[in-house]
């Protein structure tokens, strides 16, 4: 089951450092947001409504990896496409960051999706809803 | 002589600090992509581009001061309206951002436009070039 | 009533734009961890403990304004002078940041100290609790 | 030939989310950061200082893998352990960031040191100067 989403970002001047490329944290800074609007894009709901309306407190990393190919600048129209594989609480978003054709980043998140515990009010992990899986079909 | 600028913007789960709302340095992040949209509005050509080919090293900020009326949150599609005065080498931009109609910041910034020195290579201010005042009209 | 707490903060690679110098809403930051300390000085506890043990639930910022007067750099370790003086449920801190001496930025803030209301749970301000105001005096 | 520096960072309210832990891409800035530090200490100068003083554009990422392990939090006192270890022209560098001894992130990442081709402008890798090297034996 893979499910993808595309989106267009501009790279802004205060995403940049002293040697005029982009910060890579900014970088993770977009991915999360792709995060974001991949399940925005499959549940019809911003992750704000998910909050309000599904047993979910958020999807924090457990880990990451990624590769910077070719630096982007201020201005920069970049295309980043999102695809997102389940397991059965965790699930894995690969990101590809492209500029006029051209890859230049990409990261491999693992994330789980976690509720809040009834007793204590902790971030726990939990299984993925069926219903939220069924929107990715 | 007044322009103005309008701009949708999403703010995103990692602009908001642990009360839920936005960070308020956010803001000032959007406040400036703001003042660069302006720009690429009346010119045609974005910031990196302006670098590129006028004699231009930047507009930095000497003062600003704004508002809170309306926290906004993760979810929210505000609209940013900005509006320039120039002075000589000096010019006024306000920024109106709003959700669903209401004001929830209000902007004022001072900022210079600036050239590199040509002997010492360091920032300084200068008269806003006659061509770009005129796309401005 | 005033209070002043002072701090050093190196500015970083990352604060920093295309021109090599700080991207303003870096320093907003900086303030808003500096009234974090000013606090954390007075209390003698973080603003985690304050959520913890105070009827508390931030100090969201109303206006704000600043004044910028000289750049600063990666690798400059800047002081922060911040002073506090109460009103009844808002309080004005002023920020002065300098380096060797000289004042490269002033920001005056007026924030308000909130609770949660008991019965939706919304943010609403309310007077600063008498047992918080006697540490500063 | 490994090098170990290691250092304190605050968590601030503004590095943190709605879930009221920290934003994971600020463990990124905390990271670079780290890298400067991790220079500073073995060479005796700022990144600035490397920037006026050796033939040195920067120390740009060209991949980095994490692992979160624990979430921190707003007035949690970090300590971040950062290793190097050499290669020709690229290094890798490992942060272990931890909270009263457990640790809550891992990072490691392969940079490249880059200069400014003479002709161009453009960045490049390099091989690390030797008079570099010898001040991390």
């Amino acid at each position: 089951m893979a499910f993808t989403n595309s989106r267009t970002v501009r790279i802004e001047w205060g995403d940049c450092d002293a040697a005029g490329i982009i910060f890579y944290p900014r970088y993770f800074e977009i991915f999360d947001a792709s995060a974001a609007a991949l399940f925005e894009r499959a549940l019809g709901i911003t992750k704000y409504q998910m909050f309000k309306t599904l047993p979910f407190a958020g999807f924090p990393l457990v880990k990451t990896n990624a590769r910077f190919l070719r630096p982007t600048r201020f201005g920069d129209d970049v295309t980043v496409e999102s695809t997102i594989e389940f397991g059965r609480s965790s699930f894995e978003i690969t990101h590809r960051l492209s500029l006029n054709g051209d890859v230049c980043a990409e990261c491999t998140e693992m994330r789980v999706w976690t509720v809040r515990d009834a007793a204590t009010g902790a971030l726990k992990s939990s299984p993925v809803p069926e219903n939220v899986l069924a929107k990715f079909r």
